[in-house]
């Protein structure tokens, strides 16, 4: 059967990573395009007429087009993930996973990916040196989120919901995984449970961070 | 029936307005909780209990608890709505509700929330000038939010999904008005879409306001 699900993604991206992992994890039958941020891809005008916003992670399903991360997640799992798991049916455990999903876009996502650019991103477009006071306030932030993370979203449970991983999972380890690649010191709490989301995912968890980390290695 | 959903909200915010204005238009079974923002009563003891993140809107219904609006409103839909239009079953539907929704965290509510804070909150807490740079940041940012609200999410339709409102419409208006009230000049086309949702609610839409209204005419 040839695929529908078309996924536009740059694995540099923490929110494609959560996309593409989603794909891998339930074995979704995708085509993958590789839309290169670095070369600006996203915004050249044959991408622009997939995502008027000319941004990436973008899926497209037949004559549905996705534009957000986890509005995707939420998608791909409840049409291809023959477990439930990812995205459980059950009102009152989905409703767990929507509350991380919907928390993370001020906290993880902002802070971690507000760190991340202007620690390594910006300095390397502008060939200015880091600002720091911008820096440092997404630490002060990031150290916030963390601990928010662990008392209120975690509290005490391996994963988000409970006993197993579900797409809330793989954007908070994505978001997490930003920061701490770029120098940001995580907790132990935190380090402890990218190991555990680690460990059940398998090696295609390592194998989206490649990108990122090579990049950096450069 | 004795209500099992408890809401505890204060009409100042946003996000209370939507939580709110879901449950009077389904005439959801719900109680309501006034946790006034003014007086901190979202950070007393007694309510760290039901949200230990201090925030409002928080959402009880039985033994779960939501503390985040967008969460909430696809909880309480999905509970308490026997039309299925606030959130629709339909998946290509209500993909792009929660395409709305993830979008508008780090868009219509990051910058309009963050002129509204700026220009009136904080030169009211702090008694100091006005910080017109960051004032000046976030309307930048939402007149680039604006077109594509207008552009890309209505396409012409008069609500998100087409020809009925949805729950990302009462987010969108809720967040909209906020800026509007605190004097940003929104564009003719973002005034149109108010007032069709407004057209749409009745009565209540302009009920939920009246606090934020009064406030700053105090």
């Amino acid at each position: 059967m040839a695929s529908s699900l078309h996924i536009y993604v740059d694995y540099l991206s923490q929110p494609c990573r959560s996309v593409g992992m989603l794909c891998r994890a339930i074995n979704a039958p995708y085509k993958e395009h590789i839309t290169k941020l670095l070369k600006g891809e996203q915004k050249a005008p044959e991408f622009l007429t997939i995502n008027p916003l000319g941004k990436v992670p973008s899926v497209k399903d037949g004559n549905t087009v996705i534009n957000e991360s986890c509005s995707a997640m939420r998608y791909i799992a409840t049409k291809y993930d023959t477990s439930g798991k990812w995205y459980p049916n059950d009102l009152d455990i989905r409703v767990k996973v929507d509350e991380y999903l919907d928390w993370q876009h001020a906290n993880t996502r902002r802070h971690g990916a507000g760190y991340f650019y202007n620690k390594i991103i910006a300095p390397m477009r502008t060939k200015q040196p880091i600002n720091m006071s911008v820096v440092n306030e997404h630490e002060k932030e990031l150290a916030r989120v963390e601990k928010e993370f662990v008392e209120y979203f975690l509290a005490s449970k391996p994963f988000i919901v409970g006993d197993h991983l579900t797409i809330a999972d793989l954007a908070a380890a994505a978001e997490f995984e930003q920061p701490l690649i770029g120098g940001y010191d995580l907790s132990q709490a935190v380090r402890d449970y990218l190991k555990t989301v680690k460990a059940e995912m398998g090696p295609v968890y390592d194998d989206l961070l490649k990108d990122i980390k090579s990049m950096l290695k450069a």
